[in-house]
């Protein structure tokens, strides 16, 4: 088998087999397919697409690079949760408290932000002391003591999956749907996960704007966990506006805490509970949806899921004082708040020209590896479809310089568009994928 | 600039500016832009096209990354051939005589032969002493005092083509057009064409077979010499069939020595006549094409043609007694001549078949640097639409060993089609573009 010839037939659009694609992620894991061999053939991909079987075997083929946990004695069901990201999505930090609440222990691995998207980790930084560079052997201890533990990947989970997304990033081809759906998917498996929900976010703040690439996104993740005899249901959710009021690493930490706390945005708590209540149903706890749901509620309402956060805070490391006093979190020196220039209904707040102007602010990274200021970060005080008089407070602005502050208010302002008629509000989800 | 945004526009189709071409091509020559992105970049134009312009804007990048070389002080107008390679095809051997002959210089870079088709080089090799190693000086130094000379590719033109193309071969990207095109015209520039005769074959023996791809490959070189102010005229010649009737480098240059005693194939004898013609005409020899075809003609039966290969193989070294009596070249010692299973029209002879078989005789290179034995090869005594009795001879294998002789007339008898209907001669050429 030779990869010039695995190359040619892709480009050619014919179908590839498992073997030559094992092939492909084998030599290029081991450095024998050298790294313009990987990147033709990942062009290909993305101009030629590949099938629901060609990416489930390079599904398999990325999560086999690595350790494969087997976590079936830490819960009947392992169930995981994952989000294409976006602005203001703080979900996981509300949604694992609930699930691990009802007794189903979650391990999740999460990542950073980069670009206009923030990430779990980064928000979870905030706090301060907070650990995310668990061992491996430390992950499976936390789990198996406290059913919940939230971590960095770490280079023993599909490292293929790494190498890859490293040379994708410089060659054009990060886009490519396929590419995407197998990344995704690789590590939930490699990680041990049997069921798994997956929060695929379109609009205009999501990473596949286009409610078409969402969807098939969506529907091969889904496709990939049928054939590996997992389940999955995928969420077809919005993020045209940013989920809840926050954007930015401590404001969305205190907004979780008030959600966990049984207050919080209605869009965001609501957000949390379909995510948990599917988490909870594929994880077998409650009879129906319905059951779950409730129970879902009711470790919310009833302090048992801020108790679960409060005990991750602790087991990683985090210094609970601050988030028993969520005014101590890391506070940006100027904060302040604009008025709206008109009045009338907001019929767009540009989710990603919020998320920029979070990095802009210093809240996010141009390119990995950049440092960020986790006090900085924007709050939109309205919702799409929202009627709002002039002079009427629209969004507040946390900087750290005048400059910045300055900048971001200008771009924000932008980011409105108004219309004298009613506008809807815009649905949370469209669409579930089985 | 970043390679990678370059990539992404490529990717989405979009027309890539002079100065990106010029930023991608200078980056790669000096090792800024590493392989991997040249590769994506690369599958990228194979599957997305590139325009006349974008193409044009590559070759001159290509060509610059080397020595320019001005010939204008050897001739009025520096006019160079290119063949696409097939099976059977000695053209130059005969052609470049025949212009130097009619007092046009020419200087000419050749290549080897890979697969299935044969290279110039090889085939002058042949010639005991042959050198086609020459150095820039000794090349232009023969140029201007026997106004014919014939080497390889040397490390000085458009070494970014070489560096592109040894990176082609492993990614699959080989056959992009807009790439082959500007691979072409890039070495033909930097090494001084002012007019270009484009020798590019189609059919079962070409590299690109497809009628389209062929006249897209000749539209596009003629609009690159266009578009930077040099002349040229395509031809679309038939490569279905054998060239001639030899394929192997000591019978091919045997049958050039043929022809330029005023015997060979009619067909061989007509398509070098052709493209002299057409060489002359574009360097100002003859009023016009009539006359131009004239004085090929004369100089061809005259003797001077051949004279002027004399020449050639004098400066370059070579054993003139092996070309005064060429049945003194490399023999192979096993010869079989195999007759006719049938009677009845032959409607196919499989170019692609008889160049194979050629390369498993030993006389061609399955990969670059493999060693060859100039003495094997096939002899097809007729052409597509002969009519040939049952047990009449129909072709010759030259062998080195029985094994591979008896392997040999087995593929050969594989690459014919028979009809008992009457079955038209194949064109030499299809059409002229210019």
């Amino acid at each position: 088998m030779r990869a010039v010839d695995i190359i040619i037939k892709k480009r050619e659009k014919r179908e590839l087999t498992e073997a030559e694609i094992e092939f492909l992620v084998e030599g290029f894991t081991n450095g024998d397919i050298p790294d313009y061999q990987m990147a033709a053939w990942a062009m290909a991909v993305l101009l030629n697409d590949m099938s629901d079987e060609e990416t489930t075997y390079l599904t398999m083929a990325l999560a086999r690079s690595g350790e494969m946990l087997d976590l079936s004695d830490v819960a009947p069901m392992v169930v995981d949760k994952h989000s294409s990201g976006g602005v203001g999505d703080k979900t996981t930090l509300v949604v694992e408290p609930i699930v691990a609440a009802c007794g189903l222990p979650v391990g999740k691995m999460s990542g950073r932000g980069l670009g206009f998207s923030g990430g779990t980790l980064d928000k979870l930084e905030s706090i301060p002391g907070f650990r995310t560079d668990l061992t491996m052997s430390e992950f499976l201890e936390q789990l198996r003591t406290h059913g919940i533990v939230l971590i960095g990947q770490t280079g023993e989970i599909a490292p293929a999956d790494g190498k890859l997304y490293a040379l994708r990033d410089v060659t054009g081809t990060v886009e490519a749907i396929p590419l995407l759906a197998s990344s995704i998917m690789s590590k939930k498996i490699a990680a041990g996960a049997q069921a798994l929900v997956l929060d695929v976010k379109v609009g205009l703040g999501a990473f596949k704007p286009k409610m078409e690439d969402g969807r098939r996104l969506a529907e091969l993740m889904v496709a990939i966990a049928k054939l590996t005899d997992r389940k999955a249901i995928a969420l077809l959710s919005d993020m045209n506006q940013p989920l809840g009021r926050t954007a930015g690493n401590a404001l969305e930490v205190r907004e979780a805490i008030d959600t966990l706390h049984g207050g919080g945005p209605a869009d965001f708590r609501e957000h949390c509970l379909t995510v948990a209540t599917h988490m909870l149903t594929l994880g077998g706890i409650g009879a129906d949806e319905s059951a779950a749901r409730e129970r879902a509620e009711a470790v919310l309402d009833g302090g048992e899921a801020w108790e679960r956060f409060r005990t991750l805070v602790v087991a990683q490391g985090g210094d609970v004082g601050f988030i028993d006093q969520p005014e101590r979190l890391p506070n940006a020196p100027l904060v302040e708040t604009f008025v709206s220039p008109q009045s009338g209904f907001i019929s767009q707040i540009h989710a990603r020209v919020i998320g920029e102007t979070v990095v802009e602010l210093g809240g996010g990274r141009a390119k990995k590896g950049d440092p960020i200021d986790h006090s900085v970060g924007i709050e939109v005080l309205h919702n799409v479809g929202d009627r709002v008089e002039q002079g009427e407070p629209l969004f507040t602005v946390h900087a750290n310089s005048e400059v910045k502050l300055a900048h971001a208010s200008t771009r924000v302002f932008s980011a409105y568009t108004w219309s004298d008629e009613a506008v809807e509000a815009l649905p949370l989800f469209y669409g579930v994928i089985r």
